[in-house]
């Protein structure tokens, strides 16, 4: 078997048993999926997947980033291929090089979905190779691997994409309209139309009044058409928006100041400083939104986006090659708090890339401010140590009600309940310690398990 | 029952059993308490302590901020309201809202304090709200209650508070006079005369002139002014001093230059960077008179006070919205390192918030200069992930010989046993893993946790 | 006895018991040494090693950097003396202060070579401190304990020096001319001639072009200097270069800027952001050749060196005061990496003493670029701890196959296999843990640790 029952319990066999406890006592709650990067369109036309490659390994950075890292080549894997050509090719050279994930999340996430979904029990090789390649195709082709199908076999209670405001959001639009019972919900993700730096922003801007009807060459009119985009997203189910920043900084310029900014942005002949300046301000005009509409808002700083140029030039964006960086939460959102950290009505969830923050600063704001909530641990520390760091350097100071349950932020469909069920396991590993070292008692476990898989993360995200 | 008599010890019984005899011989030693924040008033006067609501809730920036975070009204806790109107009322506010503090510190202090001094065993909650609120009320009115009563039933043997120059130290003063037989000294804490950005800073100087005969608008004069300070301070059995700095930045100005600064800061003509280098000049002043009179020194930086602007005008210093931040000690203290770094006679034990120095800066300095050493986990890491992590990170560089064992650092006295029990049971926990895995023998540890609890705290202060 | 065969092995009896098994399949694996202090003139002469002071506690700033924190007297030590008056009086101050490494990997290390080289059982103390002296004083004059002699005890593979360019490498000479077949290579340290503040930097670039034969006053001379310095090491076997910088800054200039950059250098007349812009460019020069003749580049960043100014005026580089300081990698070696990171046939080895980049940088940098490769645990973190922090925290983004094996980068020859059995030993109770929580097979964990002992150290060092 690839994966065992028992799989991220620690070891001591007291803990180990009220791990298990809990476990039982969560696995089995439906997957809440507030935030992520699948596709509507699956869904509305409810199509078969294609074949394992372009399934598993052409979406998923984690995978070909690692492969690439040493020395396979990306024109190999068929990176950025719009019809793969050779697909058995591709998931030979992934295959064989599958032991390069030992010890990482991702070789979890697989075996998962291998063995859960697909029944394979010998681990993938080379030697398997085309064993995986065949059973996976064949299986994809069956009715019971639609996507839909799959969406209810996961038993999902609301999944949640990531969708640009100049995005019709017609895939949304048709599954709403028909008789499917699925609760798929849009997220507002701006950084299209609020970061200049973005390929074709200007451009962007420009479309963005078409859609609204607004005067987005003013400042006012880009607020407007802001606000009715949000609007729209709302009629279709979105409750939170999302943002994508290299840093955390926020900023509080006065209207006058603000309008200048953004017609000196929009002029295209800016530096670095008042791009980076325009972006911490519309964090902070995000938020104004979100007291008045009531949108969650998330923000999610730290990349160092396409470090790699090359690559970058070659691939595009999102091509396994952004890397985190140092974050400054306590300055860089002080401007933000000042304007409405104390907003009775706000809710602001922090993501970081920088574990350094955890107990210095996220924790210690969220156990303050009353708009603030954790965020899971994201991208490469959403994985079973990364977890447990976070749950270890956090609770002391924010407690396990500033934080607000698990998300899987992924393009792969197939891994999300892999992704819950791995955070399900090490909330309960730590749980578990906290019992067997008498700091909560085992009832109080089983009420928090239950609050971190399922109500905080309702509550947090108004689902 | 509320506490275990295992609690914080790890599940591994091997380990259990060895962390379970350390700590047998370490619980009934005194307490040293060279830190913190209680009131020389309590003691002078011996008057009962007010109401459990008063007593718990309104000084404990923890209790609060957590509830504050949750959406809990400050208003409706009564924070800063000189007599609360409505103790029952604040009580249960905090006592239905007791299971957000699952996880934390405060939990395991205020669970200590619950059940070994008043003997209630139902855990707190909206239920037992009035059971508390009663039983709590009753015992404080007894003579077992008063605060010299508590002193020697908590077992202790000195006790620390922390002081202004300006403080006439007259409650210190009755202390002495009085027949009770207790160490309650002062600890000469400067902020309020050498911060510039500190309220009321210029009368502040003022006034340290008065007190002191010196002419303190003259540099020298200045200085004197605080030798005397100190001088008045080390005759109420002072040993040291406490410095809260925003930065660990510290400054080697030439007299002429230092002169200088000083009249330009006290002219009130300053900006931020004037106002941090005389900051960063005066911890390297006091440390020339740590040289001479014997204080031993304590820095406390990277805390960005008052982080919250409107609960900062609304309620004031210290209310829960400080913050900390990355703290850079390598650079910051070099100059004066450079003064003093070798003195022998000196010794500076240094803190932070900011963990990550602890294997990168703090261990490796510690580990090198004869003055320095290393302060307990502060504030939001005096905590048993906070303690361990502190043990782990600093122990294989530092040893355990340039630590300087627990300090409680409170305002809330009865948390005292608690917080020191803490300490005892993380580091036996520590020491009973490093013997389980034949790191150190079972006898040096007993060695150790004896100079962990008692020895090094005694030394160290020079008490 | 001293060290227990069971050390550093989890508690918990069932992950105990596969880090034994694991342990034992790894322990009698050859030792590669590709990184280290050790001197070529030992095996070329292979004289007997000197007495237990000038042996142990001189070279050893591990040793006298935690004795002089605890005010023993550098003095007292002879640190710098050339030949030490009296090592008796320096052996029993040590001995006599020998708790002070409780839980600290020197003594780990220390208790490993008394007992498994010298026979020791008892621990050093003041009472033993003779015992230990005579003990090791006489086996030190018997053939047995002569330095080719320990090599073929300790069972090594292969032994790196570090050099400078400047170095005749006459003792490698003379080793490979020796009948004695081992495998002792040399290392390319280039500071003394690439690093402007490092002491003598003119005279050295004349040296340099007089043992080239190259007009190192221009800069396609200097380089052609740097390229030939490189060839005269591949002679003698080297396969590496090592490059110890303030900052992991990286530059990118054309040739022309770099050409008057180096004019300037050369005429003294610089500032700091000069001297660091020269480092920058040089190592993305190094990787450049790297790329040409295939050395294997190591990084070695974030050293405040010769802190302590006292210390260093008196006794010299190297005493024990170096810092470690926070590092940025991701905006630091971007430039070179831009220049060379996609390069299939370069390796560079990246160290830390800033372990918070672990997570954050390090392991997402190794885990796309196809030439970085992560070194093991740096300095003060080559520690149990350190070393299983790194394996949490690297290895989920970059796997066990970025990685390259352990380095024991010592002065202290008898250290050694110390220092490569505790690296074993916490990779196998790290494996241990995932294999007992079911994250990777026993199989698969067997096959890692040969990975990580033997296999990686030789094709990540070419060897």
């Amino acid at each position: 078997m690839l994966i065992h029952e028992d799989r991220l319990f620690p070891a001591d066999p007291a803990t180990r048993a009220v791990a298990r406890e809990l476990y039982q006592s969560a696995c089995s709650l439906p997957i809440i999926s507030p935030h992520g990067h699948t596709q509507a369109a699956w869904f509305a036309h409810n199509q078969p997947f294609p074949d394992p490659a372009k399934l598993f390994v052409q979406p998923d950075h984690y995978i070909y980033r690692m492969l690439y890292s040493q020395g396979v080549s990306m024109d190999d894997l068929e990176i950025g291929v719009e019809n793969i050509q050779n697909p058995r090719r591709v998931w030979r050279l992934f295959a064989s090089h599958y032991h390069l994930f030992r010890g990482t999340p991702t070789r979890l996430w697989l075996d998962f979905a291998f063995q859960q979904l697909f029944g394979l029990t010998e681990r993938l090789s080379e030697k398997t190779s085309d064993l995986y390649f065949d059973t996976i195709s064949e299986k994809l082709k069956t009715p019971e691997f639609l996507p839909r199908a799959l969406y209810e076999r996961f038993h999902m209670e609301v999944l949640a994409t990531t969708d640009s405001p100049l995005d019709s959001l017609a895939d949304h639009k048709a599954i709403r309209d028909s008789n499917w019972k699925a609760r798929i919900i849009p997220t507002f993700r701006p950084d299209s139309v609020v970061d200049p730096e973005f390929a074709g922003f200007r451009q962007n801007i420009t479309r963005l009044g078409e859609l609204t009807g607004e005067d987005t060459a003013t400042w006012p009119g880009y607020l407007n058409a802001l606000r009715k985009s949000r609007e729209r997203f709302k009629t279709l189910g979105a409750t939170a928006t999302d943002h994508g920043h290299p840093t955390a900084n926020t900023a509080n310029l006065s209207t006058e100041h603000a309008a200048k900014l953004f017609a000196k942005i929009l002029s295209g002949n800016t530096d670095k400083a008042e791009q980076e300046l325009f972006r911490a301000q519309m964090l902070t005009e995000m938020a104004r939104m979100s007291v008045e509409d009531g949108l969650v808002m998330q923000i999610h700083p730290g990349s160092a986006r396409n470090h790699n140029r090359k690559v970058y030039e070659k691939y595009g964006r999102d091509t396994g090659a952004d890397i985190p960086t140092a974050t400054n939460y306590v300055d860089g959102l002080r401007p933000l708090l000042d304007v409405a950290g104390n907003e009775p009505d706000l809710t602001i969830i922090l993501f970081t890339l920088d574990e350094t923050t955890y107990s210095r600063e996220l924790a210690p704001l969220a156990g303050h401010y009353p708009c603030l909530r954790l965020g899971p641990p994201w991208w490469f520390h959403d994985s079973p140590e990364g977890m447990m760091r976070f749950r270890e350097q956090a609770t002391e100071t924010a407690g396990f009600y500033n934080t607000v349950g698990f998300n899987d932020d992924t393009r792969a469909f197939l891994s999300i309940p892999a992704r819950h069920d791995v955070a399900r396991r090490i909330d309960c590993a730590f749980l578990a310690r906290l019992v067997t070292e008498y700091r909560i008692t085992e009832q109080e476990a089983f009420e928090v398990v239950h609050d971190l898989t399922y109500k905080l993360v309702k509550s947090a995200y108004r689902l």
